[in-house]
């Protein structure tokens, strides 16, 4: 499968309190979704913390990722920064390391204007011969892209993808359609938001770029398979599977949730960078409860 | 005057294009602003763009303003991060050079919660012995403080004063009153947003955290002294030879319209740091012909 399409699955970054990489548990959380047989792994992501952690950290994260599923699943690396001349490094880094493609997200401190956009995006994709991938995640980055903009970017060379946030009014083919329409016929354009990948994946996205897929691949690649046999059905039933989970994804931010799975799961000792709290022992058992659901799901008819 | 009070300057941090600091124009910078008489200097706050500088370079820019004025103006000065064990290390940082207080924002990628914000500025305040204001700046930082929130924090130790947005009611008095009530009386409340000072000076704020002070400390002084005089007709009259620079403020962020003052007055050589772009030679003019209108100002009643 090209890059860019299917199962995209975002792990978190196990680290220390200080933000120093554990690469051994990294590395396991990879060889899980590498056995799954996801179709990419979103390393350094936002569920990743990439803005957590420094060069030097995101490098080892890079290298011990490339040992351990690379040449087998894809990277596509996380290389945001407030500073172009950084974010331009971290490409070259991801580079050196062996990622197969770049994630770059419009971080911002100063509110930015559209022209630096383009031209932040133009001088990192023009460090490195990667493929690159848009990450629009107003929610984090708190640039909206016009449609104008990412048409622009859809033509710079290198630039191969958009990873979107859902449309407000959920009218993912609308919005397919109009992206489609001002972009080479090879951008391919996918989805994050989990709660959304079901009906972004029927109509038409070409990815599932998922939080939850970082961690339990299983399920989110049996509603991707599904989604991709066209069977509707099937999709729901899958999805309302994952239901307690996204309501708990909206209430605290996927990303508080997926550490206290890591926990309730017992892969790793992990905590997340501080400011970001851990959550309570109660919460933690709804995230049990919620998982528990989850994986209870059955094959069904597509399995 | 006590820290916290009347006119506090926010100038520019100039460096190259690297992110590294140009210690000798800095110290220019900063001797304007003593010579002027501003009441304190903010240090690497946003239009500093210390989101945009390393921890080295942020230390860097302190030793050069303790040289500079230390001893003379009180230095506040931004120590705000993503992480909260860097914004620790950074408030250490800065206590070492020689700060006389701290200026903390709630820096976010992830969106975070009101508890969170509490630990991360508890965490923070905690690392020195240093006065901090609260900087409550939700157009960079994408976070919004409660009143509750607010009163918590007055109550920790060492946390001194809020640096307030303008509210969006423009009603400065009754925010005034509802924050004052709650908090201990020697919590000083300022504002930013240089086109509501006049309105928030003569309200009763304590002070005026101003990004055109941080360059052009004069007129910017004239107005706070016709404030705290209580002479509301001389206030409207500095104020409206400020307008056509209100109205480039709005139009292209302020943090840009004062890279271009810096070079239309030619005092030294600086770009933003990228992506922020400079803005065009036609928009130069048009800052320079704002500087005209307020440098034209005359001393009128109170001078």
């Amino acid at each position: 499968m090209p890059l860019f399409q299917g199962l995209s699955a975002f792990p978190i970054t196990p680290t220390d309190s200080r933000g120093r990489v554990d690469t051994d548990s990294l590395g396991l959380l990879l060889e899980r979704l590498h056995a799954a047989g996801v179709n990419s792994i979103g390393l350094l992501g936002s569920t990743g913390g990439y803005m957590y952690l420094t060069r030097e950290e995101r490098r080892r994260a890079i290298a011990a990722a490339v040992r351990s599923v690379g040449g087998g699943t894809p990277l596509i690396v996380g290389v945001g920064a407030l500073r172009t001349d950084e974010a331009e490094n971290l490409a070259r880094d991801a580079e050196a390391e062996g990622a197969d493609a770049l994630l770059l997200a419009p971080v911002s401190y100063t509110p930015l204007t559209e022209e630096e956009v383009y031209q932040h995006f133009s001088a990192v994709a023009q460090a490195t011969d990667l493929p690159l991938c848009v990450y629009n995640n107003p929610g984090t980055t708190h640039f909206t892209f016009s449609n104008a903009l990412l048409e622009r970017l859809a033509a710079v060379a290198n630039i191969k993808a958009v990873k979107m946030p859902l449309p407000r009014d959920l009218d993912f083919k609308g919005e397919l359609e109009r992206l489609g329409r001002g972009a080479p016929c090879h951008f391919a354009i996918g989805y994050s938001g989990d709660w959304g990948a079901a009906d972004a994946l029927l109509s038409g996205a070409d990815a599932w770029y998922s939080v939850v897929g970082g961690l339990l691949p299983e399920p989110a690649l049996k509603l991707v398979r599904a989604a991709q046999a066209g069977d509707a059905i099937e999709v729901r039933r899958i999805d309302s599977h994952f239901q307690p989970l996204w309501r708990l994804f909206k209430e605290f931010g996927s990303i508080r949730v997926m550490y206290a799975a890591v926990s309730v799961l017992s892969l790793c000792e992990v905590v997340p960078p501080r400011p970001i709290l851990p959550l309570t022992d109660a919460d933690h058992r709804r995230v049990a409860e919620a998982l528990d659901v989850l994986l209870g799901l059955e094959g069904g008819r597509s399995s």
